[in-house]
C-alpha cells in the first residue's frame, strides 16, 4: 500500500483523509521513501527536511482528529521551487553564491500553503537565479533528458511521484515547458493572481507563479490556495480571483472554439510534435479556426527578451556587481546583454507588451482558448546542455495570460509531450473548463480510434 | 423599490445581483440616500465618501457584466470601524488628538475585502481610541439610548439600514454589546481567525476582529471574508479556519446541549433581561446544564482589567505622553489605572488568562456552547454617560473563544436585548450551526406559544 501511496493525486489524497482512510503521515512517509530511493538518480531537491516535515503532518492529523477546521491541501505534501523563501528551510537560489542562505521570513504563497494544511515537504531544484544554466535533476520519464527549466525539480518530483503537487515560477516557459518534458500538468495563472512577495524577484513585469500537478484539478486546487490579493506585489490585483478548481470541474455550456496562430517559431516545433498537434486540431475540426502567420507577434518574441534581461540585471545589480565572476558561462552572456539595454529600448519593450495585451485581450471574446504547443517537442538531453526552447510560452507569458499544459501526445520514442491551451485575462476558470472539456473530447475520440 | 433596498441582506444582495436583478450602484445609492436620509439623527458615520463608493460600486458591475470572477461580497457595502486603517479615507481613531489622521496603507482585512468584491462605503464612529469614551451615536431603536460601544457606528449603522454589514473590534464586550443593544446580530470570531495588522492595537492580547449584520448567515459571511492568516499579528495562527458561513448554514447531527454558568455579575442584569433569559432557558429544557455559581470565574472580570489597562497605556505611550490632557475624563482615570499596573501584576494575569482558556477548552468536549446574556438588557440612556456594561462579554473574550449574540428577546420597553451564545475554540463553525439551530428551535415554540 505504501509503495503506490505516492501515486494519489492531491485531491484523491484529502478525500481519503477526510474519510479517514488515509493520515497525512502516511502519506508524507510514503513520499519520503520515494524520495529516499529515487532522488539519488533524479536529483529533484535540493532540501528535504523528514522532521520536519513529519511533524508538519502529524499536525495536520492532530487538527483533523480534533474535529477542527481541515483547509483544501489539508496533510498534503507540497514541493517549492527552492526561490521561495522559507524561515524554516534554506533557500539557495539555485546557485553556489547563495549556498546557506536562510531567509527570516516566509514567502506570501507559503503563508497560504500553511492556512490550507498543506506540508511543506521540501525546496525543489531551480536553474541558476531561475534563468537559464541547468541543475542536474534527471528527467524521470528518461535519466538522460532534461526535464525542462527553470523549474526543473518541481516538475521532476512530481512526474517521479516525490509528491502530489509542486509550485514553480514561469518568467517565460519555466512552468508549461517542464510540465510537458516530464509528463504532468503545469498551470500558469493570470499575471497577478498569486503573490510574487518573498519569492525571488528576476522579472518584476514577467514572473509568474504557477502549479505542477498529475491531474488537471490538482493544478487548479494548488492555485486556488496560491492565488490571492497582496498589496506589496505591484502585479496584484485587488479584484475577486476566478474559482480555478471550480472551472476544471464544470462543464462548458456550449462546446469550446479555439484559435491556432501559425508562428514563425513554429518551424523549431520537432516533427513528432507538429503531427500530434495536427493531429489534434483534425480531431477538433471545425473548432479550430486557423490564423495565418502574424509578423507583429513573432517581434514579441525579442520584446519579451528585451524586459527579462534588462529588469534582471536590474533587480540582481548587487549580486553581479559582487559575485559576476561566479555567474555560469550560460548566465554570463545574458547578463552582458542586459547591461547593454537602454532605459528607452526597456520602456519602448513595455509599450509594446502593453498593446500585445489588448491585442489578445480582445480575441477570447470570440474563442475560449489559444491552441498552442508547449515545447519542441519531447525533452532534449541533458548532454545537449540546455533545458529546452522556451520560445513557445514566450508570448502568453508576456502578455500575461493564463495557461494550461495537458500530458496529451507520446513522442517518437514513447516520452511525453504536452499541448498547451492559453485563456483569456483572469478568465482562468473559463480556460480550465475548457481544458476538461478538450482532454475529455480527445480521450472519447482516441478510445473510438479516431486520433 | 429604492427605499426598501438597504433592507436587503448582505447575502440576499448577492443573490439579487448574481441574477442580474440588481446593481451595486442602485444598492449603495439606496444606502447612501438613507444615510443622508437618518445620519443626522443616528451619527453612526465618521466618513463617508459618496463618490468613492459609488465609483468602487460601478467597478463590481463592471466586473460582474464582463463575466470575470465575483467574490463573496461582490457589490455590496460595507462598514469600517474608524481604527481601521484605509489608504482612500481618513481613520481618526475616535478622538479629535487623531483628527485629519491618513493612513498610507489599508489595514489587511480591508485588501480581504477588496478582493471578496465588497464597496467600503465608509468608517463608522468609534468611542475614543475604541475604549470607553460614548460617541454621540444615538440608538437607531430610541434616539434618547446609546448604541453601546466601543464598535458604536457600526452596530447602529447595520441596525439603521445604512449598510447590510459592518465589522467592529471588540476587546471587552464591543462587538457583542452594541449588536445586543441594536438588534443586530454580533459575531466575534476564535481570537487570531481574523487579522488586526492596520487596526488601531489597543491590547495585542484582547483585541479581536468581529461582525455586525441582520442575519446569521451574514455575520458568517464576513467572518469569512476577513479571515485569514497574516504573519504580522501575533495572535494569528497558521492553521486552516473554519468556514463560517457552512456552519450557520448546516444543521446539527444531534441537537445541540448547552452549559449556563451562575455568575455574579448576573445581580447586575435587568429584570427583563433575566426573565427573558429564564424563558429561553426553560424552552429548552434538558438541553441546557446549569453550574453553579464559580468564583474563579468571577475573578477573570479583574484579570481581564489588568491586561487590557496596562497594554493599553504600553501601546499608546506616546500619545498618552504627547496628549494626555486631551484626553476624555472618561479614559484618564483608565490610564492612571493602567499605568499603575506593575509588570508582574500584568504578568500574573496573563497566566490567569491562560489557565482560563484551558479550563473553557475543556468544557466544549460536553457542550455545544455556552448560553449568557449579552448585555445587562435594553440599552441604556445616551444620558447616563457611558456605552452600557461591558461584563457579560468580559470572560469570554478574555477566553478569546468565539461568540454570537443574536437579536431574541424584547425588553420591557419593546426595545431589543440580544442572547449570546459561547464556542469553543476553533469551533466558530460549530457554534453557528448550533445558534442556527437554537434560533429556528426558539422561534418554531414561539409561534407554538410555549415561549
Amino acid at each position: 500500500m505504501s509503495e503506490t501511496l505516492p501515486n494519489l493525486t492531491a485531491l484523491d489524497a484529502v478525500s481519503e483523509m477526510r474519510a479517514g482512510r488515509l493520515s497525512s503521515e502516511a502519506l508524507v512517509t510514503a513520499c519520503l521513501e520515494r524520495i529516499a530511493q529515487t532522488d539519488a538518480q533524479i536529483r529533484a531537491w535540493a532540501h528535504v527536511d523528514p522532521d520536519l516535515a513529519l511533524e508538519q503532518a502529524r499536525e495536520a492529523d492532530r487538527i483533523r482528529k480534533s474535529g477542527r477546521a481541515t483547509g483544501a491541501l489539508h496533510g498534503v505534501p507540497v514541493g517549492l521551487k527552492d526561490i521561495v523563501d522559507t524561515r524554516d528551510m534554506p533557500t539557495e537560489l539555485g546557485t553556489p553564491i547563495c549556498a546557506g542562505r536562510r531567509p527570516e521570513t516566509d514567502a506570501a504563497i507559503v503563508n497560504r500553503l500553511r492556512e490550507a494544511g498543506a506540508v511543506i515537504l521540501g525546496k525543489t531544484k531551480t536553474t541558476e537565479f531561475a534563468f537559464a544554466h541547468p541543475t542536474d535533476t534527471a528527467n524521470p520519464h528518461d535519466a538522460a533528458r532534461t526535464p525542462g527549466g527553470s523549474s526543473s525539480g518541481s516538475a521532476a518530483a512530481v512526474a517521479a511521484g516525490h509528491v502530489p503537487i509542486a509550485m514553480g515560477t514561469q518568467t517565460n516557459g519555466s512552468v508549461i515547458r517542464p510540465a510537458s518534458f516530464c509528463g504532468v500538468y503545469g498551470f500558469k495563472p493570470t499575471r497577478g493572481v498569486i503573490s510574487r512577495t518573498g519569492i525571488l524577484r528576476t522579472s518584476v513585469t514577467l514572473d509568474q507563479v504557477g502549479t505542477f500537478g498529475r491531474s488537471l484539478e490538482d493544478v487548479a486546487v494548488l492555485a486556488n490556495v496560491l492565488g490571492g490579493f497582496d498589496p506589496d506585489d505591484p502585479e496584484s490585483f485587488a479584484r475577486p480571483r476566478p474559482d480555478m478548481l471550480g472551472g476544471a470541474r464544470s462543464e462548458p455550456p456550449v462546446e469550446p472554439v479555439f484559435a491556432w496562430f501559425d508562428l514563425p517559431h513554429h518551424d523549431r516545433l520537432d516533427s513528432d510534435a507538429a503531427e500530434g498537434l495536427e493531429s489534434v486540431i483534425d480531431a477538433l475540426g471545425g473548432q479550430v479556426e486557423r490564423f495565418g502567420a502574424a509578423p507583429q507577434l513573432a517581434a514579441l518574441v525579442d520584446v519579451h527578451a528585451k524586459i527579462h534581461e534588462y529588469e534582471f540585471c536590474q533587480h540582481l545589480a548587487e549580486i553581479i556587481d559582487e559575485h559576476r565572476a561566479r555567474l555560469s558561462p550560460t548566465l554570463e552572456p545574458i547578463v552582458a546583454r542586459g547591461l547593454a539595454i537602454s532605459r528607452a529600448e526597456y520602456e519602448d519593450a513595455l509599450a509594446v507588451k502593453q498593446s500585445a495585451e489588448t491585442f489578445f485581450s480582445g480575441h477570447f471574446n470570440d474563442f475560449d482558448a489559444i491552441l498552442a504547443p508547449a515545447a519542441t517537442g519531447e525533452a532534449p538531453a541533458l548532454a545537449s546542455g540546455g533545458t529546452g526552447d522556451p520560445v513557445f510560452c514566450t508570448i502568453w507569458t508576456l502578455a500575461g495570460l493564463p495557461a494550461v499544459t495537458l500530458p496529451i501526445l507520446v513522442g517518437e520514442t514513447g516520452l511525453p509531450i504536452g499541448v498547451q491551451l492559453v485563456g483569456g485575462p483572469e478568465e482562468d476558470d473559463r480556460l480550465l473548463r475548457t481544458a476538461s472539456w478538450f482532454q475529455t473530447e480527445l480521450a472519447r475520440q482516441s478510445e473510438g480510434g479516431a486520433l
